[in-house]
């Protein structure tokens, strides 16, 4: 029966980064700096706040768009915090930022309709929009410091343009995106009837005091669309709940995805969200700090070419001067050297490696050991 | 910005079921027989099961397709009470029915396919196939004791056909499919590349010992996919996990679109999910079975035609020899007698309501009261 689906599905592709993690395990004593997930425990709060609303029987249908009282939350947290203006009407709770990328993207695209990502980027952006029958439009960056001008911009728009993904603390680089590329984006976008997603799923996780979203622009509120997370500032990445903020009238077009897709997020997972909201992830982000800042040292040490990661928890050193392509260093790596990193052609960018800090002060050191050893078998 | 959305979502029509509940709300001291959830709070182990996994920092990640340990104990639980020979591969956790369906119906469809609806029906097959850019094509079945003949359903079939619906019991009737209509659409769908789609989310609330579902069929199990949910038979309404089964190489395709629209259930829930599986849920459906067969006799004391549901907890009235159709004796019945049923067109059938007895035996006998009263006035 398989030539009978949609033929859109046959044609996205399985994550490359599975094929890596699975090498990985099976080569024996393999260590990697592969995963993209806090190495934190959810905080015990929000844990038990979520055990509180199990006691009460708080386990039966909720609203769609989540409960009053986290939609309140997030739109109070949004407006304190980060300078939002979205009402708790404007807030859809989704199941994990990936079903907010699914809702927004499936919600604005007819086929063929293009979507301008700028690479490298995380290429579940590419799946959704090849599996919304969309044209995936890559906007490469690594030879502009992974900043964009307004020329690079205009150059891959077109009349088929509906949408442009911005992810900045970006996945996989770490770079967050300057003022300046904030602005020349603007610039081409405004008059423009194009969506903007402000993928800022790792906005908490910044480690300078000039971080913008281009959600800052109001008067382009109506194209915004902001996705958002628990899963990374407060390791809850198994709890499934992100958001997704609209300007009132196309949220509720999009809550229509979002109801017939997955009916709402986890009840209980929603009460552990509004302790969430009160947490502060000042620590954890400190403990990142560190790691990026001794990480980057030792690769820069070992005359690796990388960019200053000022958020998330990614490094992404280029390997263009060893002449080998992105899967078959980190193949090579896996067998030679013992260690697991996540290859950049998965990210549309095949001059470099993704490592994650993710890990133990132990683990990174043994990690970047082992690179270090490798590189100089090349 | 609405004009630039994708115009499938344009054309989903929002649940007037919503509408409906939202009148009787507020209209004062109007009581409702409309919800389709348990009244009971999940079962005590279950939520303890959720506990210990949020105390043993079981927070991160799991694989996208569920737990080894949930999948494992769902195929284990579907050989021994339903006969069915699926692998722990063949099963994919969902975030509730909803999305196996939305999964099932996305990984299938392309545009303009044609998808078989046995009417009345769940709404959210119209929806999710709209959105989805196929055809919603109903097999009215109210003419025929809500079963269905092989020439009923032959004469709906076209070269456009991809799939069928079966939802048995069924929301909103209570009817099963008796083993002629399921032999009837056996015959006509054999040989012919059509999914086969079963909706069996009641069948552990089942009162009748002569119980088939469609998948028992094995020579078309290739062309068989089963929608599950822990909703239902075990009150978890707000935990949203439920399962899709499908033959392993078309389970492999559908993963993907499950993959990029939720990466996975909540883990929280899935641990919930196994213990679960050891509950019975005989107590509680045999409270349903008395409150059907007092409500059962109420209706027929009043003079109302009504099938004898066996299954689910749904009552389906004809109200055709009122003269009214669904919308206008909802709407009546809510403003004369404070009393919601949800109209029949709701499920494509006009000349019926729709009672629900998920409620307690003092408002289940209020509703019918009120019932009983307004009929009078008509």
């Amino acid at each position: 029966m398989l030539h009978r689906l949609n033929t859109a599905v046959g044609s996205v592709r399985r994550s490359a980064i599975r094929e890596f993690s699975r090498m990985a395990k099976e080569t024996p004593g393999c260590i990697g700096l592969t995963l993209g997930e806090p190495d934190f425990d959810t905080p015990l709060p929000v844990r038990n706040a979520a055990k509180l609303a199990l006691d009460a029987g708080d386990t039966h249908y909720i609203e769609n768009n989540g409960t009053p009282e986290l939609r309140a939350a997030i739109a109070g947290f949004e407006r304190a915090r980060n300078g939002m203006d979205y009402s708790s009407d404007e807030v859809i709770v989704t199941v994990g930022a990936t079903e907010a990328l699914f809702t927004a993207l499936f919600g604005v695209l007819n086929p063929g309709d293009e979507v301008v990502v700028p690479t490298p980027a995380f290429g579940l952006y590419e799946s959704i929009i090849t599996l919304c029958r969309g044209t995936f439009v890559p906007l490469p960056t690594e030879d502009n410091g992974f900043q964009i001008t307004r020329e690079m911009l205009e150059s891959v728009l077109t009349p088929r343009t509906k949408a442009i993904i911005l992810n900045s603390p970006n996945n996989p680089t770490g770079c967050v995106y300057t003022p300046e590329t904030l602005q020349a984006i603007h610039d081409a976008v405004a008059g423009r009837d194009i969506f903007v997603l402000c993928d800022d799923v790792y906005r908490q996780l910044v480690y300078t005091d000039d971080y913008h979203s281009f959600a800052e622009f109001r008067d382009l509120r109506p194209q915004i669309l902001v996705i958002q997370s628990f899963s990374k500032p407060y390791a809850m990445t198994g709890w499934r709940v992100g958001y997704l903020l609209a300007d009132l009238p196309v949220k509720r077009e999009l809550e229509k995805v979002h109801q017939f897709c997955v009916v709402s997020a986890s009840s209980t997972s929603q009460r552990a969200c509004v302790a969430a909201l009160d947490c502060d992830p000042t620590p954890m982000r400190e403990v990142y700090r560190r790691r990026r800042d001794d990480a980057l040292g030792r690769l820069r040490a070992m005359g690796l070419d990388v960019c200053e990661p000022q958020g998330a928890f990614y490094l992404f050193p280029s390997i263009a001067k060893f002449g080998l392509d992105s899967a078959a260093f980190c193949t090579r790596m896996i067998r030679e050297a013992g260690l697991a990193a996540t290859p950049g052609f998965c990210f549309g960018s095949d001059r470099h490696i993704r490592l994650t800090y993710c890990y133990s002060d132990d683990q990174l050191a043994e990690g970047l050991n082992r690179l270090e050893r490798f590189i100089r078998t090349l």
